[in-house]
């Protein structure tokens, strides 16, 4: 990995400090990269459900993240396509983890992967897929 | 059309408070539906560009706009699926407008498309397929 | 436009021989690009219903012409990526016609939609979103 | 498990005349589903790449397999959405072989992912994201 957790918090905090706060960089090692949306009441709707546009936000946020940590803070992209799947109602009360996986790494396209959960739900609430392109 | 702009919008108010006040329905009707997000700070990203949970969001209210208009307030419908293409920057200091086409009224899915125009533009910055599941 | 209708024809029979006689370029002018899928027994599903593989080869060859037309036949583009959602069943014994819009013609990234109706049907079958990486 | 690869292979013979012979059900187990697509001539396209078309063909029928294998053979299912990301060039002389994964089994919608791979190549050709809805 080209940036560690720690490096990519201080890079967004400085970088994107709309976004600063909103999210916590979990994990982002070989392993993993997991990105946790600590849910507030203005990411709710009726009924207790997490909204479609925050589930958004933090898939295209881990995606990022996932980019980063794969090409380092050198790298310019940004989002040409997502994709997304809402398949169940996230928990009451709980936070969401996205964790996202890189399939390509290309020269002018990276593609990959986002699974949305609940905390604590063993099924993923949302998948989303996501292609950035690359500036040069 | 079973709703007026202004039913919506007072349904909208009192339904979904959370997004009261961000958005306008600007014209929902058989000529078309059109959605306007009045952009401020918080939804741009570093350069000036609107952010793409901004515009996920126009485009999913545009489009449940349109559902509504077509269906009427009993209707109750979850976005299951959204594709976005974002296809150019939106202009600095502008609007963005939300233009709302239904392809497919089902019994269990409805289709369609958002085309997203920063105001003033003739060629979109971004065109979204959304698909709702009817619930029951 | 870069090439005509009779242009293209002989440029796909020339370089794409596995899909001659496959489509008949309809039209393609500034109004509009449609491409013809002559359904024959081999697209058929079960139940009469066109497959969903010949419904996307309509897709991709129609948006390769709206390209094809846009910047000429000396552009090299592949499919990206393509969304698609098959929304009623096609009509018995009709053949397919596929309606290409070019949304997006970037250095990189071309950006377009397909509607794909049954002939004699005013709603569509089918809508695919398509994206092309330019080649360089 | 409620079909076995076998018991598949027999009822897409009986029921899709259309594409008996023209895959093989690898593996239909707790582990995975598993299909190959045996490239002939027909399925290339000029430089010995496989076309988008077939790579759909066989993401779609992956996944068919996937919902066989989950729910068995009284289930009528129709695909309605299929996303595709084509991400590298398939190996030239090399079968394609499909991963299936249901991500969501609902009353209503049945979603879930497949992974084309070129055999003997460890990283993915394209990725596809289906959904299917459940006919009553």
């Amino acid at each position: 990995m080209k940036m560690t957790a720690q490096e990519i918090t201080a890079f967004l905090a400085a970088e994107f400090p709309q976004v600063d706060g909103e999210f916590v960089v979990e994990q982002a090692d070989e392993d993993a990269i997991v990105i946790r949306l600590p849910v507030v009441d203005r990411h709710l709707r009726p009924g207790g459900t997490v909204s479609g546009p925050s589930m958004f936000a933090l898939a295209d946020l881990a995606f990022y993240v996932a980019v980063l940590a794969n090409v380092g803070p050198k790298a310019l992209a940004v989002t040409t396509n997502c994709n997304i799947d809402f398949m169940r109602k996230p928990a009451a009360g709980r936070d969401l983890l996205g964790n996202a996986t890189v399939l390509k790494l290309g020269r002018n396209l990276i593609v990959g992967d986002v699974m949305i959960f609940s905390e604590g739900m063993d099924k993923p609430v949302a998948r989303a897929s996501l292609t950035y392109s690359v500036l040069k």
